[in-house]
């Protein structure tokens, strides 16, 4: 089976000022994992329109999916769904489907010109429906436009599933032990990569005060091969702890 | 004064896999706010050597400063000093300072081949100080090779800030109201934003179970105006919670 990989975009300031942190990379990551699509690369970017639609276009080119999160508010600095249409030459206005989504959440005052705004799809897309705050989400080709706030964020994933054409799953195994530092394990975990080049191996130290340790993760789409890394690695833990 | 801009590369495939939720952005990006200068863009790279060398080098190119985080251990998916050195044409070999520290940590038995690897750096680069756990990040150039580990990212950021020219410096106030919602805000935000073109406004809805609202927050480096924003945004969210 072929391997499907898919770009992230996680669109606002307030990600490169600090004042927010990102969790949907993770989010996605994990999602996408189990439907056996990889991440291949994530990228920040401000609320810019020029890079935003540059990027999406690139991505969209270079991926087999895109997915983006934020700026689809009804705000002036969401500007995402005008970047996806300018980056595939598509027009954009309200559309009624999605103008009936937010009448579900709003009254007819409470739904002003700015709440309007996200109601404006490229055209041709086809809504993601969002079930926590009603402003939808949408897919233009393969590229999937989703809201920035975590909790919504994951609720538009539940829609997205089914318009994924997976590959090759990749599993992945871990062997966590204390006491020893990522160095006294690098040569024999080259080694044990080379005997296994299907299987992607990563040591992951951490330290607090109490403790140090490593974990080693090995991940890659052939079970087989992953069983025996990880009895090898469970091994050459022993070997080092007891040494 | 002028705008001071950095580029962030978080490097390693464990961030695009879900499995490590990179904090090292936000810890950048406040670091750097308070020496003036902002984080026009960031990226979570793969452990591939073609990518993060020719992303350093377009980074390098298009910002003041360039901060990679990760790759810098003993193992051999740690790659990112022989990325930067082949970014820049630079050989790379182990230096004596760089093993003078490791020996702080190490003794010579625990100082094998995989921990000697930690000594290599390109060439004419300056070390940057790990009082964490001794291995040392370094400067080429305009590119600062920080560790992946937050603890130890954190430590060496310590040795960093006498380096930097600091541009004008960003200051960022918010206000923060519940009860109401983004888009009841949406145009008077607008106006006020193009009354203050110097200041940039941001509103962020947040939601739970108890509670719906919204945290404007403008920043800017004209204090007088951004204070006269933070008046008019108190003056907006009164007659939005009392309307």
């Amino acid at each position: 089976m072929k391997l499907v990989k898919a770009g992230v975009l996680l669109i606002g300031d307030e990600l490169l000022s600090g004042r927010t942190q990102d969790t949907n990379l993770a989010t996605i990551a994990t999602f996408l994992g189990a439907l056996g699509v990889s991440v291949g690369e994530a990228r920040v970017l401000p609320d810019d329109a020029d890079t935003i639609t540059q990027t999406v276009r690139a991505f969209s080119e270079q991926f087999d999916y895109v997915f983006t999160t934020g700026g689809i508010g009804p705000t002036h600095d969401d500007i995402t769904a005008d970047c996806i249409a300018s980056a595939f030459g598509l027009g954009i206005s309200e559309r009624e489907d999605a103008l009936e989504s937010l009448r579900q959440r709003y009254t007819d005052d409470e739904l002003n010109a700015a709440r309007r705004r996200m109601a404006r799809i490229p055209d041709g897309a086809s809504l993601i429906a969002n079930p926590v705050s009603q402003a939808p989400g949408f897919q233009t080709q393969n590229v999937f436009t989703l809201a920035g706030v975590p909790q919504i964020m994951r609720g538009m994933l539940a829609d997205i599933g089914h318009r994924i054409e997976g590959g090759a799953k990749t599993y992945q195994i871990s062997v966590t032990c204390t006491g020893i530092g990522e160095g006294d394990a690098a040569a024999p975990l080259a080694a044990l990569e080379a005997i296994h080049p299907s299987v992607s191996i990563g040591s992951y130290p951490f330290f607090n005060d109490e403790l140090r340790g490593v974990s080693f993760v090995a991940r890659g789409q052939d079970e087989v091969q992953l069983n025996r890394v990880k009895t090898a690695l469970n091994a050459l833990v022993d070997s080092l702890t007891q040494g």
